[in-house]
């Protein structure tokens, strides 16, 4: 169980089977379980459930006749809007960034919801009056209007983003893992010079010539996989300049 | 003039008209005007002209016939997958939150391309050989792909959420304004190529050389002053394995 198992993602009045899908695409995407859609378009309703990797999730949304009973066990209930300045909103605003820190806090102790409007007006005020506040998503104010199914996505991407998983913190460690060791670039370092030197593009014991290449090699960072590379193509390339066949 | 205008969305193969038109939506509402497609389905390219909102990014989008193109004046070019651990990646892989910070800083000095693959297969090895690194979603292991309009809208927002400028920042800027060019780099990689076959390295012809020697070169990310230092030496060896005295 993690806290998103509290998360209900409400679909109020949508209409568009291709968005209600993609919503629930989404909530399978970043592990969101919860779907419950109030007052939906029938047939749209029953056309999504084709939804590309998440047909289990809309075969188990719960309907609901109204915001007030699809509400009912949510201690939070956070309604989002495109509206911004223009509407008058009876509202606490707050941009997603700062909203999604309240949400994630409350999805510790228990059931949150979020809801998003019909795809042409968005939450009525009386849908919006079931509300404890209201999120908004940074669009630009001459096109604020987002699709139902992208601010689902971006809503819920705001949750799960920062949260290290598991194999994240994997891939941090391995990339420290993966430099090569001073000794390994200054064998590179050795194998470009000779190669330089080959192809007359540095005089024979210049000192300067090695400084450059040691801080070239050091300034691209390596992986050891890539010095490792390197290595084999500069000897290659050396030895053919010595005259290999 | 925003640091945005410095970012070109670059959709790859392309082949669903409701997803191309949800990304240049998804683009409209966050500010980005700059639409690249690179091989799309003609008929999808043109039925998605009438996204909501977004008609007149969708007309001034620009048509490439390969990835090389489509990213040749951009300093910074970044990769999507979501493949996680699954994939055998030749890239470095960030996390969305972590790559954001690096393109952003990149956004303040010139253009950044950011790489979005077909909806079945996601961007190809050869497409992904162009990229300096990849980012992720934070999508979960078991259900990682999302819809295309879905992720440029993730994307999008993690670009533009929580702005806050710093002299640290400007600082930064001005280290990133040495980044060589795509097409330095490509210069680069056809150089080294060169070379590779010359000296017996790589066979004549091999394409699977090609694309190793051009991710290779990116991922080292040198800047425009090593770039060209290093063009010079693969020149000058490429000149003594051709025979040169």
């Amino acid at each position: 169980m993690t806290d998103l198992d509290n998360l209900r993602v409400v679909l109020v009045a949508a209409r568009n089977p291709l968005n209600i899908g993609a919503a629930a695409r989404a909530m399978s995407n970043f592990g969101v379980g919860r779907l419950r859609v109030v007052n939906p378009y029938e047939l749209a309703f029953r056309e999504a459930r084709s939804a590309v990797g998440a047909a289990d999730l809309l075969a188990q949304a719960e309907e609901y006749a109204s915001v007030g009973e699809a509400v009912a066990d949510c201690k939070l209930v956070v309604g989002t809007t495109a509206a911004g300045q223009r509407r008058e909103l009876q509202h606490r605003l707050l941009r997603l960034e700062e909203g999604s820190r309240l949400i994630k806090r409350q999805l510790k102790v228990g059931p949150v919801a979020l809801l998003f409007g019909s795809e042409r007006v968005g939450l009525s005020n009386q849908e919006m009056s079931y509300c404890h506040w209201v999120t908004r998503i940074p669009t630009r104010e001459e096109h604020g209007s987002m699709n139902l199914g992208q601010a689902v996505a971006v809503c819920l991407y705001e949750l799960v983003r920062g949260e290290k998983t598991t194999s994240a913190k994997i891939l941090a460690a391995k990339k420290e893992k993966t430099r090569p060791t001073s000794e390994d670039v200054e064998r590179l370092t050795q194998a470009l010079l000779e190669v330089l030197r080959a192809s007359g593009y540095v005089k024979p014991r210049t000192v300067a010539a090695e400084e450059r290449s040691r801080r070239l090699l050091r300034r691209i960072e390596l992986s050891a996989n890539d010095a490792e590379v390197w290595l084999g193509m500069l000897r290659q390339i050396a030895w053919k300049l010595g005259g290999g066949e």
